[in-house]
């Protein structure tokens, strides 16, 4: 009999809440700090930026938090996500692993991050926000929260990183599609914007600029507020859908993986696999391995620092205890534009801290290498972020088959790569530059940062 | 409780038969015609360009025919596919009518184009050919068959209409991604080519000239076969899947069309959905409705000719009985590149003249209206063909409204748009020109038809 080739399950089947893994944490994550005070900051702090009911998410201990009706509607439209077994893939390798992947990319937004932007729009509306602004690198979390805000009636500006919105116009589209504003960051805009492009009129930019353009128009007006696609634990517990699903569909196969690997950014896809994996070691016992996957040339969570540091470049944010490269560090223009960000989310850093997560950083062009591959053999063209993923994914089966044993590897495939083509141009005409940042350079930029 | 958005099937439940309308038409399609001698051809006179087995299933009048396991395999990659209920779409239109979709987008080609691609690439390789020719417009079709292609281990040569080249760049680097060659057409490559390119070195190319450029590299060569994405019974016939599968689908939901819509390019994407439909019409009586949209621009059904023509621009293939336009027909070029084509499939033109089908044309800046709200509603993006039949269903809504009356409406959204970005670009510019072709100029078009 054929080997069985996608595990789907029903909406009924649908997780309906979200796995806070605060609950379940040796050491609690250390407070966000008042900069000019370097005391805690509580919740109203916040107020300016975010709506109540996510800033109690992202302080709460409770370990499950129950996900709306109107956000459990709109999730319908996608999920659950299907889960695959890598068929192809494993026959082209030649391994004795088994490779699953779940699927994110096949959403409107065309990837993981509507499960956030789903819930941070719903909670907006809800509290009487008219508008929102947001920043996006590739332009995945943009797209996924235009939709978002179109539906539930909100206006949407969103600060996309130069770079990004020169390289990839079709994000921009998709974005104007859903009735959102997009402006190329830095801008002119805003003061963050402005003194950026003195310094550097030729700025690419980066997340850390967008964050805090969009955050400096948010705090001007009362009926705007902000909203962030990643790093934050209101995100990550939004997506930790993506890992209670896959437990429920590794159950199906009758198996149960060995490694779960995610590529990182700020860390939300990662933890949406991961964390509910975590959960089953930290309550009964299973045993797993969780493994990141970050470029080489923006390597936070492999030679960045753990420190407290501002979230943006301009130093808008409170100051969080994370692995950083330095909030004003500017990643190369890799092609993996969601993976630009110079720090990773507070829970993973502090997890990665306490030894459950591993971290490695890769080239891109090796990471597209096996996109491609991936893409020859599975069909799906994956998101250049995505192909970090896989990348990690087939070291594992190769490591596996040079030790003579099978592995059970699951990861994370966060988005497809349909509007990202260009980059596999560059790819195919041998121009994808490749730069490991080293040690000197990362303690030469977290020399710089100013507080 | 919240509706249901979404009806899966599992793997298992995936049809493992192809349904040949043959069988159950009233009148039986009149055969293709030798050109010079205007007799009916025989089989054997199609071996230059396809393999046996599918020269088989051009002609054959046996009801089923089984998928082979290797087809089987690959169509699991992305098979069942879902039917989707409309809830947002609905509630947006305020509409008292149901509206599902079958959505043939969700595969590593984008479109329902898979479906055949897999049949023909399997069935050249188990025959020994080495490589396959082939047109494009859009390129959903090239990208299909370069996936299915590499899989089995064939070369492919993609002539791809000169417009959609230039107007969609992302879908050459698809096919590329794939290991496809693409080729602008016209092009300096074939006798064809030339000829176009000497009448009109501008040409935008159309997907007949495309098909003469591919079928006369094919017959130069023993080991080179050509492949068609439409239009003939074999591809028609891989497409059944698709309706097999909704009719299913329909079932668990508990509901049954009224109306099944397709947009209409050569044929491929509507007969797939609708003729299972036919089918039970056919053979217990269920009453049904069977709606084609087509561009304004490209009338071939609601005001082409029935009548003997060749497929391609050259007069390569035989004389086949079919609406048409003129084999010499330039089209505008619209957006819309898959359904830039002057000739319909034989079978939908047989049932058409036989009053089992309704045939609408609509201008392509209704149809992007359409897919914008569709894509600010159920989110998906929709490709600019699938926009037709989306224009076609809220067609349907809006008059059963207006009649007082709830219907339920089935339609196939045929692929989704993220490499037709550009398109919706031009939309919002208002850069989208709309061309009725007018009855004289159709006629006009005829009586240019050499033989």
């Amino acid at each position: 009999m054929e080997k069985i080739r996608k595990i789907l399950l029903s909406e009924r089947q649908m997780p309906r809440q979200w796995y806070n893994i605060v609950a379940d944490m040796p050491n609690k994550p250390l407070p966000p700090l008042n900069p000019a005070t370097r005391q805690p900051i509580g919740p109203e702090a916040l107020t300016a930026v975010f709506p109540m009911e996510l800033i109690k998410q992202e302080v709460s201990a409770e370990r499950y938090i129950d996900i709306p009706d109107e956000v459990l509607d709109l999730y319908r439209l996608y999920r659950p996500s299907p889960l695959y077994r890598a068929v192809s893939l494993e026959k082209a390798l030649g391994t004795k692993s088994k490779i699953y992947y779940k699927y994110e990319g096949g959403n409107y937004s065309g990837s993981h991050k509507a499960n956030t932007a789903i819930a941070q729009a719903y909670y907006n509306k809800k509290e009487g926000v008219r508008r929102i602004t947001t920043e996006t690198g590739a332009g995945q979390w943009g797209s996924a929260m235009s939709f978002a805000c179109n539906h539930f009636g909100l206006e949407l500006l969103v600060f996309m990183v130069k770079v990004s919105y020169d390289q990839k116009p079709g994000r921009k589209l998709m974005m104007n599609v859903y009735n959102a504003k997009v402006i190329p960051s830095p801008s002119t805009m805003t003061a963050a914007g402005r003194k950026i492009l003195e310094q550097d009129p030729d700025s690419p930019g980066s997340l850390g600029i967008a964050i805090s353009e969009a955050m400096e128009i948010a705090v001007e007006d009362p009926y705007t507020k902000y909203s962030l696609g990643s790093v934050l634990n209101h995100v990550i517990l939004h997506q930790t859908i993506i890992g209670q699903e896959a437990l429920l569909q590794m159950e199906k196969a009758g198996d149960y993986p060995d490694v779960v690997i995610g590529c990182f950014g700020g860390g939300s896809n990662f933890s949406g696999i991961a964390f509910p994996f975590l959960r089953e070691f930290f309550q009964n016992g299973k045993k797993i391995r969780l493994l990141t996957v970050e470029p080489s040339s923006c390597p936070k969570l492999t030679r960045g620092k753990f420190m407290y540091d501002f979230g943006d470049s301009a130093g808008m944010t409170p100051l969080l205890p994370m692995y950083t490269l330095g909030h004003n560090f500017i990643p190369e223009k890799i092609h993996a534009g969601g993976l630009r960000y110079h720090g990773a989310g507070v829970l993973v850093s502090q997890l990665l801290k306490d030894g459950f997560i591993e971290a490695k950083a890769k080239m891109q062009r090796e990471c597209f290498e096996g996109g491609i591959l991936f893409a020859r053999t599975e069909g799906i063209l994956p998101a250049p972020e995505s192909t970090y993923a896989i990348a990690g994914a087939l070291d594992e089966a190769r490591k596996a088959d040079l030790e003579g044993v099978s592995r059970t590897i699951l990861f994370n495939l966060s988005g497809h790569g349909h509007l990202d083509i260009s980059a596999y141009e560059k790819y195919f005409e041998n121009n994808l530059p490749d730069h490991e940042l080293t040690v000197t350079e990362v303690e030469e930029a977290i020399s710089k940062i100013t507080f």
